[in-house]
C-alpha cells in the first residue's frame, strides 16, 4: 500500500504527526505537497483534493490520508486508521480508545499552543495581535502548558514500569505524537521549557527514547524533516516564552 | 449495558453530545454529575474519576463514559465508540473514519466558539478579557462562523438526495452533533445566525429533522435537557453578536 498524504508544503504543522508515524514504520508513502507542481503536488494539488472531487467527500483542512478507497482526514482520525496497519498500537478496543483519547488531548494541546501566538484569530498576522498574543502567552505558560505536561507526566508514571511508554508496554502513534510536541515546544518556549523538564522526568525520558529509535533518527537528520519555523504551529517569539 | 456518563453538572457543555446520542437511542445510561452526592454523584465524583483510579488512566477532562471493563474520553472518541453499538453510524471502514472527520471538524468548531469569549485563557472570567473577546468575536463571526457553516452546507449539498443525513443514506451521531451545535448557536449568536441561515438551507433542514425525531423531542422538552447559559461553549453575550 502506497499512502499519500496531502499536507500543506513548508511547514511540518500537523502534517507532521503523520509523517512521524509513517517514517518511523518505513510505511510507503508520497508527500503530495512537497512534489513539485508538474509532478501533480504542491498546495494546489492539496487544496484541490481537500474538495472531495469524485468521492463527494469535501474535508475542511489538511491533513488528509489517502489509502487506496478510504480517504481519512484529521490527526488523531487518521493515527487511529494507520495505528493497527503499522503496527502503532495495540489492536485491542481497550487500548485503541485509550491512545485515541490519549491523541485527541495532545489535538487540545496543539490549538492552545497555536493559539499562544494567534489569540485572536488566524488570518490575522502575529503582529496584528501581539498585545493580545502576551497576554494569552503568560496565562499558557503560567498555566496550561505545565498542566498539559503535568498530564502526560501523570499517565507515564500511572503506567510505571513500562519504560516511558504512554499506552501499554508498547511504543505507540501516541509516543510519537507526544515526541513531537515536546520537541516544537522546546523551539518555541526554550525558557519556559527549561524551567518546567525538570518536573517532568518521565515526558524527557520518552521523548529521548523515541528520537533513538533507528528510522526516527534517520528521519530527523534528513532533507524530508522541515524545520520548525514563525509560519508554524511552534513558533519562536522570544517576548512570549516568559 | 448501563452506561456511567461522568460531566460536570449544571452546563449542557461537550457532555451533551453524548446525551443527544444516548437520549436518541434509547440507551440505558446514568448520568453521575447529577446525581445527589450521597448517591454517589456530583462533581466531586466526576473530578475522582479523571484521576483514573483502579485502571491507572488519568484523563485530562470530561466527559469521559464508562461501558463496562472499557473507560472512553473525548466527545469524538465516545461517540465512534457509542456509534456502532447504539445503530448511530454504518458500520463500515470508510463510513467510520468519515463520520470522526466530520465530528473533529465539529469539535474544532466548539472549540472556537467557547474562544470568541474567552480568547485570552479559560481561567479568566469573561469580564477580564471583554476586549479581546469582542475582537475575536468579530473575527469569529466575519470569518470562522460561516466558514464552518458553509463547509457543512457543502457536505450535505454533496450528499444530495439522502434528505439532509451528513454520513451516507442514514442518520448518524454526527448529525445529532450538528443539531447541537446549530441550537447552540442560534442561542449564541442570534443575529449572526439569523443572517446566516438563509444561506445554509440543508443545514437549517437536518436541524429541523433531527429535532422532530420522537426521542429527541421528548428528550429536549424533559427536565433532562439543561437550558443553555453563560457558563457554557455557548453564551450570549449580546455586545459579540454583531
Amino acid at each position: 500500500m502506497r499512502y499519500e498524504l496531502y499536507y500543506w508544503p513548508g511547514i511540518p504543522g500537523r502534517g507532521e504527526f503523520v509523517r512521524l508515524a509513517l517514517e518511523d514504520a518505513g510505511a510507503d508513502y508520497v508527500d503530495i505537497g512537497k512534489l513539485p507542481e508538474k509532478n501533480g503536488g504542491g498546495a494546489g494539488a492539496v487544496s484541490e483534493f481537500l474538495h472531495g472531487g469524485e468521492m463527494g467527500q469535501p474535508h475542511f483542512a489538511p491533513p488528509v490520508l489517502k489509502a487506496g478507497d478510504i480517504v481519512v482526514s484529521h490527526v488523531a482520525n487518521i493515527l487511529q486508521f494507520l495505528g493497527p496497519r503499522l503496527g502503532l498500537v495495540r489492536d485491542d478496543e481497550a487500548s485503541r480508545h485509550w491512545a485515541n483519547g490519549l491523541q485527541l488531548t495532545l489535538t487540545d494541546f496543539v490549538a492552545e499552543i497555536h493559539d499562544a501566538h494567534h489569540p485572536i484569530g488566524s488570518s490575522l498576522y502575529y503582529e496584528d495581535q501581539r498585545e493580545e498574543a502576551q497576554r494569552r502567552a503568560e496565562t499558557f505558560v503560567q498555566e496550561r502548558l505545565p498542566k498539559f505536561l503535568y498530564y502526560f507526566e501523570r499517565v507515564l508514571a500511572a503506567n510505571a514500569g513500562n519504560e516511558a511508554y504512554l499506552v501499554g508496554e508498547a511504543h505507540s502513534y501516541v509516543d510519537l505524537s507526544l515526541f513531537q510536541v515536546v520537541t516544537g515546544l522546546r523551539y518555541a518556549f526554550p525558557r519556559a521549557m527549561g524551567r518546567l523538564e525538570p518536573e517532568v522526568p518521565e515526558v524527557t525520558a520518552l521523548v529521548d527514547r523515541v528520537s533513538q529509535r533507528p528510522r526516527v533518527a534517520a528521519y530527523l537528520t534528513s532533507d524530508r524533516r522541515l524545520d520548525f519555523n514563525e509560519s508554524g504551529i511552534f513558533r519562536h517569539y522570544p517576548e512570549l516564552d516568559t
